[in-house]
């Protein structure tokens, strides 16, 4: 049974002020939900599920208790979800930490998203920053929220092993000695590029690419050709293809 | 003024039996009408946009009539916009031509889709074939429409570039001689493949990959080597990965 306080506690957490202030975010239907169950570092708070769903799960439950496993009617999961199509489950859990994670081999480098707006577009990319081994995205102020549905939804599960921050972005690239790279018009071909242990590779905006004050700050810059005639790549594209050609281990 | 049949019109072509029907589709928003406007071969229908559109895009519709272009007020767009945020115009264009485009120099080289549900990834997979010069996406039938509003609004106006065809994957396979390229497990690495000039690079679903009978057509089964721990690629993601290893003018 769902009771009044519990949906308008998850409605609120749709916004980026009260999941923070509470340090946590929802997380809806099975592939996701499942995937951070098992992550040690994301804390489940609350999960609210269809009978079908916990019946098939109730092995990955066994450690929580009652008050914080609850079933509900597909009814009360509509209330619950953000959805157009609610799917099994809603969970409510801590955002992740990331102190105990090992480093990885890849861990020198990092993105850098000068205002991805795009909530998918963030997830997606984190994802890729997970396949390619990274452990650190750092998002200008006014990116979106990776705790936001959407963006969670779009990391499937990559949200546990791949830290995201906020930070003023020419500070960030100002602070450590490392390069910084970014996809410009004019710049080197991507595929004269040799491979980097360490560096900032920079995502502009989706529309408006880097700001100019920020470009500055670009020590390598670099073009993947294009051969037909689109005016451009979609940034978590993009984003995929020079981390397949400069981290990859070729 | 907006009369009720157009209202209704517009609406009906949110279903894709309704848009195969008539032979057009429907694009919404500055960025992607303006294109489609400019390209030769694909006819405008009819558009509808408020004053402040219309005022500053008066050269691209001087060889247009009066009953094909409506000034619309914003509660007229709302109506017929698929859009949470009606964004200035709506356009309806007869589906694109692809006879008399020039060749490409990658023209040999196609993508065969088994089944992407997502119409933003079908969209940004033709956005990605455009880039690299491809002139054809096939799709096997049950995949996403690339005239759904999602789709044609994530081509970002490559759809009218790019032919999009449906048809059976194994019988496409299996009607040139060309080598077909997919991303499996277990395969080569991506990075030890050499450039290609002609073929078919199968992309699969979502969730499920590639089906079973396409697989056994497979000639040159391919991985793109994992680092971190994501479970997969997105699969436009993988798609640009790969068609920038494959294809590009290295």
């Amino acid at each position: 049974m769902l009771v009044k306080s519990q949906v308008k506690y998850i409605q609120s957490l749709g916004q980026k002020k009260f999941r923070d202030q509470e340090g946590v975010f929802v997380a809806e239907g099975p592939k996701i939900v499942s995937e951070l169950l098992t992550a040690s570092n994301v804390p489940l708070v609350t999960l609210y599920a269809v009978k079908e769903w916990l019946e098939k799960n109730h092995e990955s439950l066994v450690s929580f208790s009652s008050p914080q496993v609850v079933e509900v009617r597909d009814s009360e999961l509509e209330r619950l979800s953000s959805l157009a199509t609610p799917n099994q489950v809603v969970a409510v859990f801590g955002q992740p930490s990331f102190t105990a994670l090992p480093p990885r081999d890849s861990g020198r480098i990092r993105l850098l998203l000068d205002s991805i707006q795009d909530p998918g577009n963030l997830g997606t990319i984190v994802r890729i920053a997970d396949w390619f081994g990274l452990r650190h995205v750092v998002c200008s102020p006014e990116s979106a929220d990776v705790f936001n549905a959407k963006a969670v939804q779009s990391t499937m599960g990559s949200i546990s092993r791949v830290r995201v921050t906020y930070e003023d972005p020419e500070e960030h690239i100002g602070r450590d000695d490392l390069p910084a790279y970014a996809t410009t018009l004019g710049g080197t071909s991507l595929y004269k590029m040799e491979r980097i242990d360490a560096g900032i590779i920079v995502i502009g905006n989706e529309s408006k690419g880097i700001r100019d004050s920020l470009l500055q700050k670009i020590s390598h810059h670099i073009t993947i050709p294009r051969i037909g005639e689109a005016e451009s790549l979609n940034a978590a594209v993009a984003t995929g293809i020079v981390l397949s050609h400069l981290v990859s281990s070729q």
